[in-house]
């Protein structure tokens, strides 16, 4: 919290950290590496797990508190749920995928060319895989309750419209990807030693916050695979009818955040501007 | 904690950290830097989300709460909200901004000089304005709730005096200010080599424990900018009637704060005092 | 997030961190030192307090419900026992034993080559004398509500097969076993310099997740040594009864993460492969 | 979790770290250096802030649950008030006091040799007078409740004997203390290069723990200071009957958790034995 007063100094030393260069669009070459596939596998799997634990946990605690109200882990447990198995998940799979788990978060690394196309449409298609196969398993093990109690799909709540529900997805995903942003940014070990980085721990954090803001208006997407995966099992009217709103709102929300990290906080920008200048601003 | 030992150990060898100088009184050069403003942007975008997301949890708690006592995510989900919240955000800004998300902690911070004049003035500005807009966002998308339940203001609650919630908010500050400055000492990397500096979890956790100790007496506000915010959405008597005590409270509680930080804990005092003696303490 | 971009590099580079060799199967030598004996009496001593915790815990929360269906910390509470309890025992004794405190646990490190054959079987035992005498502690100090409200014993849960308990337990283990292995990677720090390793706690929100998920459905064992403690003091024949689930489905779940981490995620298959290839990948 | 293997390698590269001297009985040196008094006064702010918070939570709980069952912060939050007013309270005074804020660990770190008989007390009395007056401002701000709703003191529940009230005060002291222990042993970072320590962080949360096992029994004490705060300042029959228990139970635990440390874990009893042979244990 000190940091300002660094400022100037930054200015002469310029940069103490080096940018990766930005993944091109199309890396055939990935292809033939093994290490590509183990990443695609590793997004299925985490993807798989993160929503088997959060279906099979909402589905039980609406069982148990149709019995009696006050029973279960509550709404709080759910947003622990979600927060909690992302925080896990990103922790075990950072090393191999990069640990997005979520379609959001692969286009917004995309749009800020942190993964190449090739490795975006797969890598989005190894989650929903991953979620349908996860709810999958929650309906296979409990199919009664699974059906009754509006399985684990997010639909927009009584009482509340659509734009609504849209508006609540892109802040929320904002939130969430601008976290991410924020947590692998190469600036930040250089700028931020007295600030260790932590990622896995404020992105679970992130889903946790967002989750304990938007249950009651959507059920919390946020995710397109987790929304995706819940409404082909499900396969109710009620989970494909607004299904668009849980695509549309998390990119829109993915891409604000990545413009925002570009343009206004590592200021590419204005970077670009300062090299015609004779004192560039940093 | 058995630090004790090298107390004498330490007087010999003095001082093993360098305190950045104080911040100058008016630093008309900041104005200059696009690192200032790109600051004053992160602390708007950041309050505003602050605001948005706790907001909309104590708005969809009670809506739900009003209908069935046991549903939603409890007094325990709202003070989650309001310390995770500041979690990730003093961990995504504090490299850019400092972090402060809160017209105390900038207060604190002027008063200790790590901030100048100018910079707090506008951060303060900057930060009331994100959350008008936050809790903005939050009636525009749940008009009817927000109305009907409060629309998030701190108000002292029915059996408790202005007193009581003066103190209560001063006493809270202090907890959270104390923590800003404990986590951001630069004597902490030095002396501290066995507690490693995460600074944002405990500031985080401070404003999640001093939720649960007051949010039933006023509401917790122990931040100028998340008081106003509402009381400017909601604009409802009830909301401006003591809204002073959410300015007077916080701002004192911070004066405490950063004078027991720098009198008793950094001893500057005593420091100033010592150059006068020959063995002099530490 | 953002280690995709170094996989072409990493093949050149190859190897930057260093397998230990695998473990021997009979090591004698071990049984020699005083250090062995100390990881038995950690693990025993780590288990009795897990047991005696979280039992208590489960009859206290279960006493209170029973009066006031709102009382009491709720099943939300009982998953923070469980993982809590893991986060805090595996930091006080990793260093010690290695903190496995799960017979679940050390068979995954079994299979894996990280243990020996003496050692894993010893833990075992370890960790079972212990969770019988921490539940048998909780039996002492709440006689009658221990035995009124179920003695904290993993049940299969009404309305549920044993099948699904079976596969319950077999994915809960994969969750936590799987979270395990990626913390204690050593090619970890290697890979992965901005996720710094803080393996405790993770892992003991794998333990709070599933908790989550699967106390509707078994109670949530995965932990046999767990299990086996609640039965052996309880003694009911609804404990015993289906007990070998809380066995199997634990060891199949610890067999498949740790096949899953060494022949998908360190690619161990395909790496005895690349050595006959001129181009192995990595 | 793989440290097992090295085991033999330890032995012959014996010690990496560095045990600091025993701290003397008396060190009357001690008493001219104003870092002493000011880790008294951090010791008596901290407990104060301790009391205040954790006992606010308390009385304003059950002041909402009288009104309506379901209202409040419930159990839940207020076990996690007491665990993360220590993890903060810990994180921000370890460097000035050591964060010891409970007699229990002051006298269990006196036994360990690790503060000095001089300190020791003096730190014991400024936690209990912090506690009478954190307790104080409690009853200050919200007198009427505070009376009504048992003044946040600890007492023997109705169903339990004071057998098992102390034996539930031994064991929890002893996970505090054992954790505090593991916490800050010197040779932990030698040890575990894998497991970053994070002191305050494991020690808030054994506290938190233990709250949710031991409330329903005793209201759970573990802290003679916050027992003796309490007590002095609801001064009711109840609070001193008994009170013998939150003294003796906390330093029995304390001294449990000294010797297991000391002479299992730390091997001292051993490697004094091993000086006479020739192939010494570690």
């Amino acid at each position: 919290m000190t940091k300002e007063v660094s400022t100037e100094a930054e200015q002469h030393q310029r940069k103490d950290y080096t940018d990766p260069p930005p993944a091109p669009l199309l890396d055939l070459g990935e292809l033939r590496l093994w290490s590509f596939y183990r990443a695609l596998i590793a997004e299925f799997i985490a993807t798989l797990l993160f929503l088997y634990v959060t279906v099979a946990t909402v589905i039980g605690y609406k069982k148990q508190a149709a019995v009696d109200a006050c029973d279960g882990v509550g709404l709080l447990g759910i947003a622990w749920a979600f927060g909690g198995m992302i925080f896990i998940l990103v922790y075990c799979t950072a090393g191999i995928s990069g640990g997005h788990i979520n379609p959001a978060v692969t286009f917004g690394l995309f749009l800020a060319r942190k993964v190449s196309l090739v490795r975006a449409v797969l890598y989005i298609v190894a989650q929903c895989l991953g979620a349908i196969c996860g709810v999958g398993i929650v309906k296979g093990i409990m199919k009664h309750p699974y059906n009754t109690f509006g399985g684990g799909a997010n639909e927009v709540a009584l009482g509340y419209s659509k734009g609504t529900a849209l508006g609540a997805e892109i802040i929320g995903t904002f939130v969430l990807v601008y976290t991410v942003f924020s947590a692998t940014d190469p600036k930040r070990s250089a700028r931020d030693s007295h600030v260790p980085v932590l990622a896995p721990l404020p992105i679970g954090f992130a889903v946790f916050m967002v989750h304990l803001a938007t249950i009651p208006i959507t059920g919390t997407g946020i995710n397109p695979a987790r929304s995706l995966g819940a409404a082909v099992i499900y396969n109710n009217h009620s989970a494909w009818h607004n299904h668009w709103i849980f695509w549309v709102g998390p990119f829109v929300g993915a891409l604000a955040a990545a413009a925002y990290h570009q343009y206004i906080l590592r200021a590419a920008a204005i970077k670009a501007l300062g090299s015609f200048r004779s004192n560039p601003t940093n």
